[in-house]
């Protein structure tokens, strides 16, 4: 994962390590080889021993070489020394029983192809082979990115070399760093040291840290865009230099989140030269050739109340805000063009007043990133790929920068870069960031790499799980994490409690957060008013997005009563698009026990549940919530009763379960519980089955 | 913990946030407050956070603070500017039902006052409370510190801050940074950048980065002690620069672990030049009064080959390579004058031709040490205190740099400054340093802070649990750890299983992680000859030394026969020192149920260990330890049942269940079961059972 453009099974295998003795792997370059992947060989020997045994690497190792070379390693060269939007990143892997080949002409392109030879490895009875297999792979899109908003809430650099470590395992090759906001500037600037002992919270990147990123990324072949958003979202600039702004009275850096104000002026000569020193300095230490402005959502509600800049906008015949940002990017132009860069900013930058080389990212979606192709405007989508929406992977995955149905001609098509997948942090810190963003951010990068009639959602959930835990061998902890955070929810409530209560309370959590994902960001922010200074560490912080379950379950209920019928949910019905089944190929008797035995252990776990609730303060929001679980779990053991029974519910029983389903569906304690449309499935096939026998013979009776 | 010097209990409690409503918490500084203890206080309120729930963060940083002052922070001044052994770390903590105060002569003491309120935060019946107390607290010792070998295997930063992070819970006040070894030099010379750039596999810290460790230190009160190991364990310097050696063929850098070879040449003029620049260019970067020389493990073998040193040797009268070394010694005693920095050694350096303001650190024990004090030398304790014996925390706890018998008089003891943990590298990475580490030296460090009567081992781990929890909330990965190792275990498994039987291997893995515990560092070496480039990736890397269940089962074990005599272990039996139960009260009946589901699980779980066990190449050992874990769960299982019956087995029984746990004794696959003690005792309690009815009638009928 992601799927290789083409790939050609053969029959047998490769053996790295045979069943009983030691590892026999060797490797040899046979062309040009650097110390970057000489680097990247190392990790791959690391994480091949994960799967194969100990032996692997020091065996590749061993000074003693004799024995025949397993893999050969051909890359004509190393690549662009500043990695471009263009550099070839192709490779073939060929497996043989007797060898295996890594052709690339890149260093990057041989780092994807170690990538997938590590997803090949497997264990069969003891021993660890490589299928053979011959691959030829390339990427659809340029452009996949990942950004990650590190200013709303900090990340520290090892929170974000995790992320660029499993960056490099989904083949993703932009990591765009989204570095200033109105809560914090987090880039150190010799030039001008306020933007962070003032601009932020004393969270920051030394350049030395930026630097040694840049180096990181370059090293797992991924390229870093910096982002200074501006005109608008620009408080922590304007708080440390006043003379930026727009006149606003800001108080300080933002504690809320939101849009206005902190706007700077684009009316003043000094804001340009303030950039132009910025851009020349952060630009040697950023050396891609793309540069991030931001450009997003400044209405210029200060500059309408500013009487010097009003008066500016009339004397050019501005009559929008609009008109002065386009104004604004058009000083930019320049500016960039001196330091080498080119521009690259949110939709709002999108102005026939700007050049045909600036690329677009498209927040409001594929409609408007069309409409910038169709105007000659180059362009990444990023609307569809927002995780804060906390949308399953099959949702994400379909999502497609140029759908089948697209209305862009070939030319224009070329100009749709790619795309890139957003992490915002107004919910987000470095616990939670990884299982936020993993293993979602995989069927997103397979979208972007692998072949458009690539859309099998229950083939890309099985492999989605095997990745997913691979995962965890480059540090991400997306697993980990959640789990840590609930056994502290467990740890720190009522310190008198008995172990064994604390066993059962741990035990309720984790089953409860297996079934459970995260309030989206709106219904987040709706419910709780979530600002900077909101902890992050209660129930919705130990659950992740889309869990496991919700297709465990979908399976079983498919195997039950078969498969959904396709097309929209119904009205006010939650969205069940995520609820594919995943490779689930149960009888029907297998799935009748696995969901009583789901439905039972749920009702079993609500006890302990509300006992953690009332010792612990940042679980008081829990109690309803376990109750509301337990029902569902009854709802669900008397569907399957009526089904098992082959006899119809009563209407007032249906009538109930419909009612708790919808309440259910609303979610609690700002979680979702993920598999209310498969339960209603269930209960919708339950009402569905023939009336009872007495009711029959009633009829006949009559 | 560590338990406070005194501390009186009073009636009634602080309240931080009542059962209903927001957290009313505020604090307020009276006296000096500079930017370190203004940090610490944010890290206080934000922990305090995961105790209360999220309002105590927000309610004591909103900007309308009015409403009563619930903590007064009252400081004299900062401290030193670079700590010193003399720092004044006493606090006393006073808290009423009205207010706390916290009072501290230094930042040092108060940070210390801080960690012991944060322990008491407690949740009853949903408010979070801080019990009536009034503590006043001083360490016993002034040097209580942790080492740790970056060297045998690399450390990154993060690794490294998150130990300093949980120092600064247990109160330790040294960071001793274990720099250099025969594997590798890990500190980035700018005077001598061959040290890593061939004295080093690429892995290093740069300077900024150690300062960066220093200033992490000092902000939690810690002092960070480097040591450059020499003249022995100097492979990595020798490599880059070989004119330091003493010509030997030293093939590069060490693979093997072990003493020889790898010595400098005491008689060179270069050699001390070299030095010279080095701790001048170290000794700027690290700002503390000492300056850890190694000293330890220098045979001298090749001195006494060496033609050229053997001359030099003649000329001045030495014998034996121990004059040579005190030669050397003496030489670097001015050099360090000459920057400011007193001289630290490992026992090696005691010698009557040095000063007495050197500082010995004894890795040969407690004997070692008194004498050193009796020659006037001040010393500090590390021999009992090596994590890599993987010895009980009980164990470690109970040995004291001053024993109640010491010989020493008080002018003597007052030369013993105190202890350090060691934790050596040579079987530990970073994905394994925090539960080889953690919770095990929160024992030792309560043993080098708290008075020397506090030898309750059982109220200990009470306290150790509880700790425990709480280290994950400053990033310490000690549970976190293996259970991602032991996840990653079973998901390298043979890629064809079933998810239930992954599902039923991860619950078979964690159970028997929870029973076992690491073979001891020479056990491990002897049965693996682990050296460099040995994966530690297995099962004895998933488990921890001292693991909860060896005190629940020996707790339940108590219940059930009441505890074991005291005294010495049998001979060849395994030491039971560390099967102190941990505040265990169960009744008879409830321990004789809880060792009967524990004994039938063990059993259930073999034989998804065995499927494991044969599709794991990583696992391929695990399967004669599993057996032989079911064997005993067996052995378990009857003896309850005799026990029950009140009826004596047969001496075939008793003989073969000695049998069993005389094999399990020795363990497996590197792990030990840690259970083994309390599981003879209860088969020498059935053994001991009145012979049966029948042989008694028998008799009566003679």
């Amino acid at each position: 994962m992601p799927m290789p453009s083409s790939a050609q099974r053969a029959d047998g295998a490769l053996t790295v390590t045979p069943a009983s003795g030691l590892s026999h792997f060797a490797f040899r370059y046979d062309a040009s080889h650097d110390a970057r992947l000489e680097a990247a060989t190392l990790r791959m020997l690391d994480r091949l021993d994960r799967t194969c045994g100990g032996d692997v690497r020091r065996s590749a190792l061993a000074t003693d070489t004799s024995g025949a070379t397993l893999l050969t390693i051909h890359v004509a060269g190393p690549g662009g020394a500043v990695q471009g939007v263009d550099e070839d990143e192709s490779y073939t892997l060929k497996v043989t029983p007797e060898a295996a080949t890594l052709t690339a002409a890149t260093d990057v392109g041989a780092m994807h192809g170690m990538e997938t030879l590590l997803q090949l490895a497997t264990n069969v009875r003891g021993a660890c082979v490589l299928p053979a297999i011959s691959i030829e792979d390339t990427p659809r899109f340029r452009w996949r990115g990942f950004m990650l908003d590190v200013s709303r809430h900090f990340e520290p650099v090892p929170a974000v070399e995790r992320q660029i470590d499993a960056m490099a395992v989904a083949k993703l090759n932009v990591f765009h760093w989204h570095l200033s906001e109105h809560q914090a500037f987090r880039a150190e600037s010799k030039l001008f040291p306020k933007l962070t002992s003032v601009g932020s919270d004393g969270q920051f990147y030394t350049q030395d840290q930026m630097r040694a990123v840049v180096a990181y990324a370059r090293a797992r072949g991924i390229r870093v865009v910096p982002e200074f958003d501006m005109p608008g979202h620009a408080t922590s600039w304007i708080v440390a230099y006043p003379e930026l702004g727009s006149g606003e009275d800001l108080h300080g850096l933002a504690i809320k989140f939101g849009v206005p104000p902190g706007e700077m002026d684009p009316t003043s000569p000094a804001v340009y030269k303030f950039v132009d020193a910025l851009v020349g300095e952060m630009g040697a230490i950023f050396p891609d050739a793309y540069f991030h402005i931001g450009g997003d959502e400044a209405p210029g509600d200060s500059w309408m109340k500013n009487p010097k800049i009003k008066a500016f906008m009339d004397k050019h015949g501005f009559t929008k805000p609009d008109e002065l940002q386009a104004y604004f990017n058009q000083q930019l132009l320049p500016i960039l063009k001196k330091h080498g860069k080119q521009m690259i900013g949110w939709d709002e930058i999108l102005n026939p007043a700007l050049p045909k080389n600036i690329v677009i990212q498209s927040w409001r979606g594929e409609a408007s990133l069309s409409a910038g192709a169709k105007q000659g405007y180059q362009g990444i989508l990023s609307a569809p790929y927002y995780l804060d929406g906390e949308k399953t992977s099959a949702q994400m995955f379909l999502a497609d920068p140029i759908p089948v149905d697209t209305t862009l001609d070939a030319g224009q098509q070329k100009l749709i870069l790619g795309g890139e997948v957003c992490m915002w942090a107004e919910q987000l810190d470095a616990e939670t960031v990884d299982s936020r963003v993993w293993p979602r951010t995989l069927a997103i990068a397979e979208r972007f790499w692998s072949p458009q009639n690539d859309r099998d959602t229950s083939y890309m959930y099985q492999r989605l799980r095997r990745v997913s835990a691979e995962l965890e061998d480059v540090g991400v902890m997306h697993l980990a994490g959640p789990e840590r955070l609930r056994r502290n929810l467990v740890s720190t409530a009522e310190a008198s409690a008995q172990p064994e209560t604390r066993a059962a309370a741990g035990h309720a959590l984790d089953l409860l957060a297996s079934v459970t994902e995260p309030f989206s960001f709106g219904e987040r922010y709706n419910a709780q008013r979530t600002d900077a200074r909101t902890s992050l560490d209660r129930l919705v912080d130990a659950v992740a997005a889309d869990p496991p379950a919700r297709q465990e379950i979908a399976g079983a209920v498919d195997a039950l009563i078969g498969k959904a019928a396709p097309g929209k949910p119904a009205p006010h019905a939650p969205d069940t698009s995520g609820d594919v089944s995943a490779g689930g190929r149960l009888s029907r008797q297998d799935a009748m026990s696995d969901l009583r035995r789901r439905f039972a252990a749920w009702q079993d776990a609500v006890p302990a549940l509300l006992t953690l609730a009332a010792q612990s303060p940042r679980m008081d929001d829990a109690g309803p919530l376990a109750l509301l679980w337990g029902e569902t779990g009854a709802v669900g053991t008397q569907a399957l009763g009526y089904l098992d029974a082959k006899t119809a519910p009563t209407a007032e029983w249906t009538e109930h379960a419909r009612e708790v389903l919808d309440r259910a569906a609303k979610g609690g304690a700002l979680v979702h519980f993920a598999y209310v449309g498969s339960l209603r499935r269930l209960v919708d096939a339950a009402a569905a089955l023939p009336a009872p026998q007495t009711a029959a013979m009633g009829s006949d009776a009559k």
